[in-house]
């Protein structure tokens, strides 16, 4: 078989010739379609809606019996969603959500060519309500919260869908399977499940198992037969958007030990390759996002992202390259690591006065390090950075490196032994991983094994709805993690606190780094 | 393990107590219920939708982790459809349904205590458009005429919900689920699957296999989670009924081989025992239910169901004991054994007029037997048989006789090695096997081989209702069973004629008749 012909067979959609009945061969119509197809894909099991079966005889005797079926499902048992004549049958498309909390992006696939079509995102309309996990959780305890969070992320993706049809003038009723990736919270909310354990001591998620949705019953404007793959959860601090990631990175596939890290207000990691796989999840602290310093914001035009010192004086770009507003985390961090090179900050993380000269401003009684003065910014005033922000960034990067170090000698491996270092999401696609060494945020590897790894979360998504063997990789990849809880003993403070130092109180742990 | 530990563990009504959550057990809500249920219960799978998922957090955490589950499924594979706290927990009920062409048999069941509460039976509401299968099937070629027929059984059903539950002061939305046994058309027709092609060659039915299907998907006013197991056919004409009377009679765990008869317009047969089992199904003709003779009925008030020879007189017995209206199937085949053996009838089954003397009538050219006079009968008119009923008895007797021996012989066995002959439905509950020996229609056993089965179509309904291993009997059952597609060739046509005297042309086959 070549490989064509192998994708071909993980496709969702499947061609099937059967024999026409006789007097010698009287199967009846659903058992002769599914005894083939079962055949065919070395399948378990497969099901079918009684409002399918209402329509099979006909479309049988009409296309003699050479039918294009589109399955769906995971654990080798499907669903049969649509038959058709093969001669005469429509296109099918999916659609792949990464369900963020902050944005929402969704893909329209073709599931015959095997291609995306459209991708569009948008701001996460439950975000009007409350901007974060917690302030989102919290207003689910106000009666109708839950449904009221629930229906503005269903009304958000149905427009989505819409406009991508719209715009590419497909048929809604032609999408017949969806999957959606996204953090516990947010797949507890799509579902209308109730989260509010999730935040609550000991942390218990509704369920942690993928499931197969209804489209029809969440309100989802597709086929009514289509169904709605939700990828599981490690966790409430380890969701479906981590595995998605995993399988879009074929960590589970991959023979050296790669590490994945996603870093928001939550650092969360997984360490593994094909035999095992460990994952945790710490809180990094705001640092790497926005709303710590008075200049801090999310990546946007106008935010520095990239800092560089040039001889005596620093240059940076920003995004878009517009006037600078602010700094995001990429930018925050190059930031840190320039002071830290110019002896501007010394090993504590603390501004040296005969260094910073008159770049060192007291501001209510703290000292700012004015990064850009008035007269350039795009907002008329001072850009500066104080102590406070750099002490919590500080703190941020700590975090990160003990766990990065944690779950690294859990397993009796050192930090050296990791081939491949993914960093996921907006901040990997945007942090230089040498900045993020000079402070010692991450582990002085060479910065070829440094991979920004993108949306995996979407690519992941993707993946399921174009390969029935990706979708079985999820229940594999979820049965082989073994999560391993942040136990904040004493061990984990002393390395914590040895990590409180630019780069580390350990500096042959990072020789690249020249002080 | 005690008989009745075994009982509830075959209960769809389970007791389940989980430890609760802490933070070195953070399995999910839902990942934690299945678990248990998987293990407690040996389950491979265990599906729960949506709606019980919302429900469940709150579910556990007021009960303490100690709840009341009601599951239902087969193969291995079951629905979770409802929790609740096991010390505050409302009654669950269940029904079975006997959907048969002419009446409706249907029983409520409360499926804690595992008994029945009470059975109704109404005549199948499809009668008022078609009397039998073969009409309603056409009626379904008309635009809408299948939603038609559906839905006056939907609304049949609803109506006996209605009224038992009114009743015995049950609320219906407590009826979690329902089994339903008919035959291959009933069945088709309550799902609303197009059975066209049921009585078109080559005869295929949309669906063999069992379906759980969703009560409120087809408008049954229980419970809205509530699911519907639809027993399985072997083919377009051996239905569901069947099955479930196999599973009623437990013939699929004997070691002697047992068979059983179902008796209609068509014969439909089954012979095997534990290891092995055959079926088939072939035309029997009308002479044994009503509508051949002039004066044939099915089984009501004033029908003659028994007659006696006394000496030079016949006596008779009516349902009900009321003056004779007509004569039933059993009635029939008693008169003709007792004409047979008054010499009244010769051996090719002619009416003797020496022997008849001034009880045959000349009506019309034909000749015809009086059975009641007019000054006694219910009518006011002589009840009266012609010789063109007594040669399509003969038929139809013939067909029977023929139909046994050959399925029989099939499998290299003889007539007498039945240990158990089992006659199902109205027409076993009154027919005297001694005269239907005495004219060869069933062959010549000891009487006590004989057993009148009563409705096995209910009491195979009831069963999967009221036990776990019954349900998984169903699909062991449906594979276990060979299906025999009668060839009407020229053995069995030599056969068919041998049959066609009185009781056989080989008369050593049935030593017990006196000629």
């Amino acid at each position: 078989m070549n490989d064509q012909n192998k994708n071909k067979n993980e496709s969702w959609v499947q061609y099937i010739s059967m024999s026409p009945p006789g007097l010698n061969d009287n199967t009846a119509d659903v058992d002769r379609l599914t005894a083939q197809l079962k055949k065919q894909l070395d399948l378990q099991s497969i099901d079918m809606d009684r409002s399918l079966m209402v329509l099979l005889p006909q479309v049988l005797r009409k296309s003699n019996f050479n039918v294009r079926c589109v399955l769906f499902g995971s654990d080798n048992r499907y669903q049969l969603l649509d038959v058709q004549p093969s001669d005469d049958s429509l296109p099918v498309y999916g659609m792949a959500i990464d369900l963020g909390t902050t944005r929402v992006v969704s893909r329209l696939l073709d599931l015959c060519n095997q291609c995306t079509i459209i991708e569009t995102t948008i701001d996460n309309p439950q975000g009007k309500i409350a901007p974060d996990v917690l302030a989102r959780i919290h207003y689910t305890d106000q009666p109708g919260g839950l449904e009221h969070l629930q229906q503005l992320i269903i009304d958000g993706i149905n427009g989505q869908i819409q406009q991508m049809c719209k715009t590419n003038q497909v048929d809604s009723a032609q999408i017949m399977c969806m999957s959606i990736a996204g953090n516990t919270c947010m797949t507890h909310l799509f579902s209308g499940l109730p989260p509010q354990s999730i935040i609550r001591e000991p942390y218990i998620p509704v369920i942690n198992q993928q499931m197969l949705l209804n489209a029809s019953e969440l309100g989802i404007q597709i086929n009514p037969r289509a169904k709605i793959f939700v990828f599981p959860n490690i966790g409430s601090y380890f969701g479906g958007d981590l595995i998605s990631g995993i399988l879009a990175l074929d960590m589970h596939h991959q023979t050296e030990t790669s590490i994945m890290v996603d870093v928001g207000t939550n650092a969360e990691v997984v360490l593994g390759n094909k035999d095992w796989m460990i994952a945790c999840a710490g809180a990094a602290g705001p640092a790497l996002e926005s709303g710590v310093s008075k200049i801090g914001m999310t990546a946007g035009p106008g935010a520095i992202e990239r800092m560089k010192q040039d001889h005596d004086s620093f240059t940076w770009q920003t995004i878009d390259n517009e006037k600078p507003v602010g700094i995001c985390g990429s930018g925050f961090i190059d930031l840190a690591a320039v002071l830290f090179q110019a002896k501007m900050l010394d090993i504590r993380g603390k501004f040296v006065p005969d260094q910073c000269k008159d770049r060192l401003l007291n501001i209510d009684d703290m000292m700012h390090f004015l990064v850009v003065p008035a007269d350039i910014s795009a907002t008329g005033k001072d850009l500066t950075i104080s102590q406070v922000d750099i002490d919590s960034l500080i703190r941020s990067k700590a975090a990160m490196y003990t766990i990065l170090s944690t779950i690294t000698q859990s397993v009796g491996m050192n930090l050296n032994d990791i081939s491949k270092f993914y960093v996921a999401g907006t901040f990997g696609a945007y942090i230089d991983p040498a900045s993020a060494i000079t402070i010692g945020m991450i582990p002085d590897l060479p910065l070829n094994r440094y991979q920004s790894a993108g949306n995996t979360s979407i690519a992941g998504a993707t993946r399921v709805l174009l390969s029935r063997k990706n979708i079985e990789s999820v229940s594999e990849i979820h049965k082989h993690i073994t999560y391993m809880e942040l136990n904040v003993n004493q061990e984990f403070m002393n390395r914590f606190s040895a990590a409180k130092f630019l780069p580390h109180t350990d500096t042959t742990l990072f020789p690249s780094v020249k002080i």
